[in-house]
């Protein structure tokens, strides 16, 4: 036998195009080689599914720290929002020192790993010293993240904020100076020595963030327009209302509009949250086919609306999904969000099937689920956002994949029918029982060998904090 | 020592005052006898919270064999909506023999144990066999759901279903035989014949639940008011918007104010949903004082719509949680949907905590968790809900507890200032490493010493089934 030739029986395989059952998934060299029928001397791992891993498109891995610490009125502040959340993520940000940076990432990306997620897009956006010094090595705070995310297992695509401004003719505040480059030459020169640092990583990418269009001037959309290159570009846009009225006295434009104007809307593109898009947007994203990255458990969190998921898969838009704040780190019920959302405002249930377009073909037995179209939403309209070959079990791609624990109550009684609705509206990261990444294990018998020390630093930061 | 006192010493205990750290709970003869700084000797259980158990206020144990088996759309139905859906859910509540009833009932109840969950109300409506005929013990199916909740340890409230009608001038459907009682003298004595049969076991109660105004008649109600006595009054009211025409058609009436008309709205009483109410219908509840048991895990599936938790909230009106269609079991999740559900619609954060009128006193810091009002959901108001003396850990009260991982990924680095909003907005089934039903423990080590042959019993049901 080859030792670099892995066989993994299962009872479910999630394959590109059906579930298998009781077939064989073979891994050469950290690759899907094929899927077929079981042989003597398969690994059989028993009551499993195997399925690609999932794919956290928009990650603030930092705000780990600020779990279970904004959910509360403050009498100063009776009109708790988005806004008043950002004044405390602004100081969690500040109060951060790199090794504590590097902790709190690692936990982050733990409760991840253990819940399937085995690719972390991580929009970075905090750089430099809290008075706005850059570190001896510009790049620091971003090593320290993609150190975490590799310590842990994942694959990542950090995605390195560009930050400019609070607002139109509004510099950084002083809460701000962490995340800003004095300009775009030199944040974009910042991005190439990342890349260039870990070119040797085939676990680790380098995309462009500017951060959103209120952060950085229409020229800044344009340079990074003109060198993205091969890179993906994720920018945030319409989380907020007021984003869109400020956009509009700005430039006359809706978010969506001036990104397009600068030349940046297109399939390499990620839309983070999308939550208010009027008709033009719709139309332009529908044309320019950008991927967005929802993140409805965030996005219930801060207030900020609903995503239009029904109206965005009835123009083909590919959405990913993100945990972004860190509430609660768990890509199964951000897929079940998407649909769950869009039937409390329908009033209907099975919204998305119904309003799916021409996209996906009606299926022979005129039975279309809901989960087909949720799960591409956590696996390979991540890869595609995130411009990774991952996100399903093709030959040839690098082997990040899930085994599922089919005797979990919640998903006892399971069958290669119902096996992916049962993913996308009744699993938790809880019936992860192991994951691999390029093949190699990460997450072995529900844990990762390095669960408890990781807990432990991140308790000594958040000790400190909190005192 | 006494063998029948138990003393458990814990990091954090949820009391009925405030979150007390490094405390230990004495439990003597099943009952919260106190809770004490720790001494030597007792057991202590380490980095973990012990807090009530959670009060599952709304459950139909055998639609656990839905799951997964609904989240398609049909060809025939692309308007896939609540009626769409009952007709998949008559059909198998329609195959299910009494041993079926049983295993896939111990099977829900295994999940809610696993869950955190101590008490059960159990909404039960199958009663007799597929052609309408009652067994020879006319309480035969209600009495296997008892003891499927006993075998797993839970306490249980049975609510037992009073059923006549289709509609009105409507008679039961072929799919509703199992539901229907000839007239509600009988229903009544049938209920009583189930009470008397379980007086002995403490952990197990029994309420009135006439099905809802669309499945009984006016003069349902009112014998169900004359007869309730000390018993709690259930009734599914509002869910739907067909429900609220067909009442107005038939009484010129909201389905709330029939039921205040009738004698039924008051503490006693709990309306299952409460949906879709209007300015009167919220001045009535204001006034009576009803509990409102919310689903809204179930009631975002089935595209029900939006439980009015602010309105509630503003109207001093107690709110219970139930886990209803079992499509996710997860009362944390629902505690934290109510918050999220009105944040979502408003734009804002922390909502309830900016709607809760006058009923909770300002916190001294000027700090309002919104977890202080959702905790109470999962716990006290679902004692309040089914009548039963549990619900905080109250000296006296039934020692029905559980044990949360505090070095669990979701909630590390857990404050006791922060643990109320890690258990609302955070944590998760998996988070409960023990529980204990009138000082019994029933989950140890997040284990159930009969779940393998529960989930087994299950798997065989649902074979034939899918068959």
């Amino acid at each position: 036998m080859n030792p670099a030739e892995i066989r993994l029986r299962a009872r479910f395989v999630v394959g590109p195009d059906a579930v298998h059952t009781d077939a064989t998934l073979v891994i050469r060299q950290g690759r899907v080689a094929t899927l077929r029928p079981p042989e003597p001397g398969d690994t059989d791992l028993g009551e499993v599914a195997l399925a690609p891993g999932l794919i956290n498109a928009h990650s603030h891995a930092f705000q780990r720290a600020l779990r279970g610490r904004t959910e509360h009125l403050r009498a100063a502040r009776p009109d708790e929002d988005f806004w008043s959340w950002r004044e405390l993520m602004y100081r969690t940000a500040n109060a951060l020192d790199p090794d504590d940076v590097e902790a709190v990432s690692r936990m982050a990306f733990l409760e991840m790993a253990l819940g399937g997620v085995t690719t972390v897009g991580e929009f970075h956006y905090l750089h430099h010293a809290p008075d706005g010094t850059p570190y001896a090595d510009a790049n620091e705070l971003a090593h320290r993240v993609i150190r975490a995310a590799r310590a842990v297992g994942l694959r990542v695509a950090l995605l390195r904020v560009l930050y400019h401004r609070a607002g139109p003719d509004r510099p950084a505040e002083p809460l701000q100076r962490r995340f800003v480059d004095p300009d775009v030459d030199t944040a974009l020169g910042r991005v190439e020595a990342l890349a260039e640092a870990w070119r040797d990583d085939a676990a680790v990418s380098v995309g462009l963030a500017p951060h959103s269009v209120r952060a950085v001037p229409r020229a800044w959309l344009e340079a990074v327009a003109r060198a993205a290159g091969e890179r993906v570009v994720h920018l945030h846009a319409c989380e907020q209302r007021a984003e869109l009225a400020q956009c509009a006295a700005e430039h006359g434009l809706s978010p969506v509009a001036l990104i397009d104007a600068c030349g940046l809307l297109g399939p390499r593109t990620t839309l983070v949250h999308a939550t208010h898009l009027d008709g033009d947007a719709l139309a332009r994203v529908e044309r320019a086919r950008p991927t967005v990255a929802a993140c409805p458990g965030t996005e219930r969190n801060l207030g900020d609306g609903f995503l239009p998921a029904a109206a965005l898969l009835a123009r083909r838009v590919p959405v990913a999904l993100g945990s972004d704040g860190q509430a609660d780190i768990d890509l199964f019920n951000e897929m079940r969000l998407v649909e769950y959302h869009e039937r409390l405002r329908a009033e209907r249930r099975n919204v998305l099937a119904a309003s799916h377009g021409a996209w996906w073909p009606a299926p022979a037995d005129g039975r279309l689920e809901v989960a087909d179209l949720l799960w591409p939403m956590a696996t390979a309209h991540g890869a595609r956002s995130l411009g990774l070959p991952v996100g399903a079990l093709t030959p040839g791609a690098p082997a990040d994949l899930i085994a599922l624990d089919l005797r979990h109550p919640r998903l006892a009684a399971t069958t290669a029918r119902t096996l992916r609705a049962d993913l996308a509206f009744s699993a938790a990261p809880d019936c992860v029982r192991a994951t691999w990444v390029a093949g190699r294990p990460v997450i072995v018998d529900g844990r990762h060998p390095a669960g408890d020390a990781t807990i432990d630093a991140f308790l000594r930061v958040m000790r400190r904090l909190d005192a």
